[in-house]
């Protein structure tokens, strides 16, 4: 079981989808071929019950289910998502989980936050409701969350808080952001912080020459990701961006809020990873797509990256 | 039990608090003497866990416990919040606090919503997962969801699910809300729907004139808000606007966002209700208030209204 | 002529409206008449063209034209609100108003602002775009710009621009913040700065004890404020209560966002200040209220207040 | 001069910046190069005083002043946006350029529309105050107002107003909107709906092929664009894909918000069209970005496309 110190946060952590049947049930034989489909890929890291975890919809006993199932296979670090509008309910999975052998856990703010010191304290609170030794990811996901957490606001909750794991960078615009961070460890005045990036891997490819370490996304070619980001870390610059330019029109396609995660859940079907790209409700109905666009997009795929031979 | 049919809604039903010692255990005394005074008020009705009964703070296990302590002695309809981010977990409550014999949930918006028909939908769907036969009440609150329902989108909630109860109407402002959907029952395009105020209360006096049917609000007297309530159904105008008014100072203080729990839970301590005005994280550090402050406006009400003679 | 270094904001600087005739135009003799009203109300200085004045429906001429006509007459200072989405169009108006001897200019922060340090960058550049010596006052209306000022960005704004005249304090809450910034003063960190309060004086009765030095708000009786503010600053705390209470409820009623303006206007105009009640476009259809309630309300203040006797 | 009647919109109507100096000033010169290289690159149509014109920072002198000079020498329809948060300065534009010539304006809503009527009844509110004669686009762009217009809402606002001209849809996701609207002009509840779209072109690819008649961005490539909507009409998919997939990598970088009309400048300049990527403030400091990395993108691009070797 990772420890906490043990992890050094890099490479691809992938965001996990969880799968369900066509009737909204968990399907837990999709879980472990999806794990294993991770393992195959190369993944450092997985994170489950985020955002595009569909979390929110999962009561208490289900989202322990899921993480003792990815757990039983899955050797490297899990981390957790636990965001929750109260910190009982937070503080009650972060403690499940990290007794089953979570590496950490992962907390977005909540969206009404609006001043510096309010984002500040809410992740003190908040790690101080887990316990101090817990380890935990920051999530800075203006797009999804409202909260807008100024590079300084980072600064001071990684500061703060030695429990502070890394940050999942998906603001958007983002590439200053990392600048500003990467320039302050270099100061002196950050102690380093491993960043790994989320919205869908938009940026990936500059993100990584700013001073990213990884991805913590979701994208459905994962290890694609992990290869993008080891052709950046080699100094491969050209390479990167070729592999990552083939793959943007389905990125771009895939990240877009709501059919996003219809369609991440249908390309993991169509390569056989699930069983079906059920989402649960509420949210289905917003997540229409033409499966036809989809399919072609991965026709055009396949010419330029052979693993996309469906 | 009181069974869907048998529930006409009016008159008072309140907003309990959910009481906790100052560590933030819930304390299950205080939940009892607070039911007490709430009977001995002559409380209509009685809703748990919403938005200032501190709901999303709890785990499903807390939720149930309060729901069934405060069943055991409170033999008029009880509703309880059980809005959540996903319907699983709704459901969950739901169903578990019906088994236990409660009248009725009470569902609020996802602060997503932008559309009137993704309002309506929301229902529909949310109706659907708690179960078609479940009783349902809309929160209609701008203000803390950020969610703007048009009258017409009211009416066709209402109008497509037969489990609607009533409206707790707490739009602000409101008062044209309320005229338009009486009209629209005056008409016929509307079937009968109750409709109960909120918002602390800060318009009961014109919102019962322009057709409510009652408060659904914690104010910390409820026994005065049920007075207003009758002396303006017996068409005591001026005796119901100057009860109100003596208490206008107070109410306005005690809505306040933020702070306003706090001070409506340290008034429910002094006058001996529950034992502690401790509210649990996250939110406790936004609401400061001064306690010399509502002294002072207690003393000053005291003089006009004998009840607050603490 | 005002200049800057003359002007102590204290007492009572009204919010004027914009009065329009039935079509839309400018009506100047009701400026005239309002301006008049005000001077015999005993007013310490007069803000035109805020939210409430209607600001953004005018065109520059038509501002300028409005300010010209209030300082003809009105000897104490008149701060004008600029407040827009660009540098130019603000300058443009700032400086016409500057030279016309306005006493200084009131900016609202763009609805955009989500960080500390923007909200105090936006500050130092638009004093920089209207002039530095031009005195400017902050305008802090979470409630209606959507922006939230930390104490610690107010105090880095007027720290930083000494051309900064006072805090327009219409946080809600916002009792906590007026204690913290004259802590702040006490302790040294922070220079005098003069807070007037706002959101229709509905907190006026705290906000003075805890260090406001009068009310900057148009509340239709604003020599009730002035006689409040009074009371307040001689220590007759019952008084300044009772006064206030007596005027709560019509305050409360006004105070609503959207039909407010239109009942503001409407007891103007009932008051023969102004000729017509009459709202520019967009805004009009969401102003519906009651004057009958309106009227009710009057009656009922006058029993306890002379000068509601229209 | 081109009249409503005559106006047809499909193909491309560029989004126009407008140029600056250094130091701010409108530059003319750098105008007349930008309107001739929009000439030569065969745009069917020319928005200026949009978003990313930077419209809101212009007073009333400049913008007419910017219109004059385009109408000078562009002979096709101009569209100019009016968009403001009062009607009187949305009239005395709309009436300016409409005098000078301009085809039409385009108007975004207000920030604080939240239900379906509330949209419906700006737009037509609008209309009255600019003419209802006057031709006007909808701009329907979520990411920045935040107001979200349903299908439906649309529909009512076309079929409402025989002066709407076309649909700016800039909707993400928004592709199963202009399904919506192309199947229910089909069934014939909608009249002919002219859909240009925006969002920098981001899937400009598929919503062509889901109906769309062109593009009402600004990108810096607009030939490219005229180009992929050609290919498109003309039934050559792989082509069309082809040349919008060389782009993607630069148009995702340009899509920003923020530093995207930076980015886009500095092509400009880049390309030698306008002489400065100056843009003005606010907004500045938050549009940092690297241009090496433009560069870059420029660099890769001129392999794959021509007309990118600058």
């Amino acid at each position: 079981m990772p420890t906490q110190t043990s992890i050094q946060p890099q490479g691809v952590y992938v965001i996990a989808p969880t799968p369900f049947f066509p009737d909204g049930r968990i399907d837990e034989a999709s879980i472990d071929r999806m794990t294993d489909f991770y393992i195959a890929g190369g993944m450092d890291g997985m994170t489950v019950l985020g955002q595009l975890g569909e979390a929110p919809k999962m009561s208490h006993e289900e989202s322990v289910g899921i993480v003792k199932r990815v757990l039983s296979r899955f050797r490297r670090p899990v981390i957790v998502g636990v965001s929750a509008p109260g910190f009982a309910p937070m503080r009650a999975l972060a403690q499940d989980v990290m007794a089953l052998g979570a590496a950490g856990v992962m907390i977005a703010p909540p969206n009404t936050l609006r001043t510096d010191d309010s984002i500040v304290q809410y992740y003190r609170q908040a790690s101080e409701a887990i316990g101090t030794d817990v380890p935990f990811v920051i999530q800075d996901y203006p797009l999804t969350f409202s909260v807008q957490m100024a590079p300084a606001v980072i600064r001071r909750i990684h500061m703060d808080n030695p429990s502070c794991l890394f940050l999942k960078h998906e603001d958007w615009p983002g590439l200053e952001k990392i600048s500003q961070l990467r320039a302050w460890e270099k100061e002196g005045s950050l102690r380093r912080l491993p960043i790994l990036i989320g919205n869908n891997a938009l940026f990936l490819d500059f993100e990584m020459e700013r001073g990213a370490d990884g991805a913590n996304t979701g994208y459905c070619f994962p290890d694609m990701l992990a290869d993008v980001v080891r052709l950046s870390q080699q100094g491969k610059r050209d390479e990167a961006h070729d592999l990552f330019d083939a793959h943007l029109p389905l990125i771009r396609y895939e990240q877009q809020p709501g059919p996003g995660l219809a369609v991440r859940k249908y390309v993991l079907m169509r390569r056989g990873v699930i069983a079906s790209d059920t989402l649960r409700k509420p949210g289905a109905p917003r997540t229409a797509f033409a499966r036809a666009e989809v399919d072609y997009l991965l026709a055009r795929l396949a010419k330029r990256d052979g693993r996309a031979r469906l």
